[in-house]
């Protein structure tokens, strides 16, 4: 029988540190995967003492359908990515992007500094986060889906999931124009409201979204995309170099092949 | 000018109360709109005294687009129902419907009735919560479009999302039939975790889900809507009947020429 998961590697940030890793993070390169490993290495840049925060990762193969086997629900029941255990809580699991910002921001960030002590503010935080886990994950895959993925090209999906990626883009336009945000979505400052959704909205040429129609995301994610941080979580499981238009092609092509669906 | 919003109507356990309401709901009888409504009345009944949880409810019409008026989009920048005020907060606006859960059981469930105080446990609810706003809700909501209102008939597109949705349902069977569960989502009690995706559940045979496969799914179905709280919830803003199948087509088709989708 094949091992499950492919062994641990080490995080680029956690290249001398990672056999005393309490946290591992289950993950592929995906939008939703990134979110995670960008977060871990942001507490590890602010909290650098604490050893709880130490993190390794397990690239899970969808080739290989890792996802799926039964050794995997037991982390993550609906046999997705990321997921996380938590050695520090008696090997807790985590599943869900989002619901793993919200673990590591409660449990590890004590001093605020990706998210607000005041109700109000974390309240937001969450608004922002659902906006993004309800509307931009869901409708930029659908868009992902039928404009790369699908067997047949069917306009009316294409159509309909660009049109609504695009709208709640204009949503964080709106927001992030706003004098007093600040260029960020929630109390004028980077927290994970911004790093939730980030990984998405990077993404939307893969979708075929314009984003020239709203330039205070373009400078958003610009400037979190400078981050030394992001920089480092952008790497895990491995780092993606940026694809030629005709290598993006190439990309969807290996795709529908590997679900099966045609060339 | 015509007024944005309807008068505040009286949710029926409120009827003698509603003027002293300091939280105010913006909804629709949606599953997004039922789940906030059906926790409001929850916890009502759970701490009668507290006087801050009055409430009471304005309807948001659709046909005149009160969701995307600039009075609504202060409220919920994305233009979307439902969102509440809270007067306890100083008007503090919270926007989807997950957000408003989790902001009023952060705020008001003091006893933790609907939710835990072990961190492990209440993360385990952030999980399904997610689960839910990720998974069940949009694509059984993209089930609904494409099998009741889109204006041409894209079998692709029908059976894509009543998969998923099925799938989404297999999920939580294999976690309802657990005995430790004990037919529940969440550490062997009704939590927000079930508050929260129970409203979609119940919608299943709308997205034109087969129920059958999922028998601890129907059994916790049945259990939910006896609850006395539940049925309080699912008359705001208004009881609707049970539907016959020619009742639901006449719907669609309304629905589908509201939107200007042909007849």
């Amino acid at each position: 029988m094949s091992e499950p998961f492919q062994p641990a590697q080490k995080p680029e940030s956690f290249s001398s540190t990672n056999d005393e890793a309490k946290l591992h993070l289950y993950t592929v390169g995906t939008p939703n995967g990134i979110k995670a490993s960008i977060l871990l290495e942001e507490l590890h840049k602010e909290y650098p003492e604490n050893k709880q925060l130490i993190y390794d990762f397990i690239p899970i193969r969808f080739s290989e359908k890792d996802q799926k086997k039964p050794e995997f629900l037991k982390i993550n029941p609906n046999g997705r990515i990321p997921a996380l255990i938590d050695d520090n809580f008696k090997g807790h699991n985590i599943w869900e992007s989002a619901s793993i910002l919200i673990w590591l921001i409660d449990q590890y960030d004590k001093d605020f500094k990706f998210t607000f002590q005041d109700p109000k503010l974390k309240s937001d935080i969450f608004s922002w986060i659902f906006f993004a886990h309800g509307g931009v994950g869901p409708m930029q895959g659908q868009a992902n889906h039928f404009f790369r993925y699908a067997p047949e090209k069917i306009e009316y999906g294409i159509n309909r999931y660009q049109e609504e990626t695009s709208r709640l883009y204009s949503v964080l336009e709106d927001q992030l124009k706003k004098p007093e945000s600040k260029g960020w979505l929630v109390g004028g400052k980077y927290t994970v409201a911004d790093i939730n959704v980030f990984p998405w909205v990077r993404s939307y040429a893969w979708a075929g979204i314009d984003i020239t129609p709203f330039p205070n995301v373009k400078k958003w994610l610009d400037t979190i995309e400078a981050r030394p941080a992001v920089y480092a979580g952008l790497g895990v499981p491995t780092r993606t170099k940026k694809l030629t238009k005709e290598e993006e092609d190439q990309k969807a092509a290996e795709a529908r092949k590997a679900f099966g669906w045609g060339k």
